[in-house]
């Protein structure tokens, strides 16, 4: 798709998108009063082991748009006060974390009323190591997606489909945001009509493991501009995918419950 | 046990946890790097529903010391800039929140440093709310372990014993606080001897549904003092343990993974 139509796809996504969301807008709001919600579908076993998808917040952590965005002050130490204590100040779309509806919606669903249910959601993973070895603009595709379906069946109710691109490897290097000498990033993403062809299914989330849900190089944030104003939620910078199954492991995403949030730095925790 | 013989047995047990600390933490300094860990016990069954234990946390948030704790500015707003982000300032123990054993300890592990199988873990719930409506004072003591243990077994590996105090309810009230003329405080916590008591367990942390791990009165942290510098953490202020039952259910500690941080909001969900 040429830039100019992908531009216009994302306007006109963003109108009829609007109407979507209104309407899971307030079943959510209902929905957000409860503290408690039937895992559709339930974990398919018992659980036996737990990996982390979550790096270290840090103050030198990599940022989208470069800059630091994460300090600390230690307000209580050990030695003085027998107690430790830090005051942090950062912005929510740091280190591994969650993009709520809001944060590309004028009235979209905060973080903390994201319903429980999509937070506890089967991991479907679509790996791409491969291709985005060879090309780091490489981006997720319909045709991935078609791939994927093909040989485990449709993609689950509630799922989070998370994009194994292989860049979490690269956290520590200056290959993770991997900008080019006129600044532009170069990292894999969700392609624009991948996004769409997924709010086809009843996917609850997304999840990128570089720094966005778009690929590096994209102009206009397609996929975020199409996928959050739906009311579904992503997450970025997400660890460890290497170690799990394609499908199988259900996600426990630990977004911050931040009354009016945009999103923010999460425990995300798989459980195979 | 009198004030003074409290205020020595902590002393005495600071002390000798610190021996106790100190092989902890070189276990888990080995265990940290791991980002899979198996889960002991493992969950019964799949679970089919989950439960939020986590409060909105917002500026009005009440807060130990009194004073507010967390902040928020508007750095991007949708109208101006197509996407709403803020910037977050506020102490780590602030709202639902994880203490870390480094929140009392010179060098104990840092909320990043809890190895994740210690944060999917069996929820123990031990319920005082008929003594905790009769008397705000009330704390939670080996004999309530007992009555507990006998009803339902030994604690668990791995549990985190949760008190019922039936606190939660009170939040957006004075009574939640529920300071007196003085500025003292009156809520339930757990009991010094009974922290004692279960550092004779597997347990891995234990919670609490109000300000503090110890009751409001009290002088020393005693229960703080003894229980986080073995190397075990803590959880306050959570919310909906009313509806879970006594032993079952698996919780998800969604706690921050800050490098060097001694605790923070933690999103906290129950799995049933």
């Amino acid at each position: 798709m040429c830039d100019a139509c992908v531009i216009e796809s994302v306007k006109k996504n963003m109108l009829s998108r609007r109407n979507l969301f209104r309407a899971a807008a307030a079943g959510a709001a209902t929905a957000a009063v409860a503290a408690t919600g039937a895992l559709s579908p339930a974990l398919a076993a018992a659980p036996t082991g737990a990996t982390d998808l979550t790096h270290e917040l840090y103050e030198e952590f990599p940022t989208y748009f470069g800059p630091q965005q994460f300090f600390r002050e230690q307000k209580f130490n050990f030695k003085e006060h027998t107690f430790n204590l830090f005051e942090l100040r950062y912005s929510e779309h740091t280190g591994t974390h969650l993009d709520a509806p809001l944060h590309f919606s004028a009235d979209g669903l905060s973080v903390a009323e994201i319903p429980v249910e999509n937070l506890v959601v089967p991991l479907v993973i679509i790996d791409i190591r491969e291709r985005a070895a060879a090309d780091p603009d490489a981006q997720l595709t319909p045709d991935d997606i078609k791939v994927w379906t093909a040989a485990n069946g449709d993609i689950p109710d509630n799922a989070c489909v998370a994009l194994n691109s292989g860049w979490s490897q690269h956290l520590g290097t200056d290959k993770f945001r991997n900008a080019d000498a006129d600044g532009k990033m170069h990292f894999p993403g969700f392609h624009a009509e991948a996004v769409e062809a997924l709010l086809q299914t009843k996917a609850a989330g997304i999840a990128v493991d570089t720094l966005s849900l778009d690929y590096g190089l994209s102009p206009d944030f397609a996929a975020h501009n199409i996928w959050l104003p739906a009311g579904r939620w992503g997450l970025e910078a997400i660890a460890n995918l290497d170690n799990l199954p394609t499908k199988g492991a259900t996600l426990v995403v630990g977004a911050p419950k931040i009354r009016g949030g945009t999103g923010g730095p999460s425990r995300v925790i798989a459980l195979v």
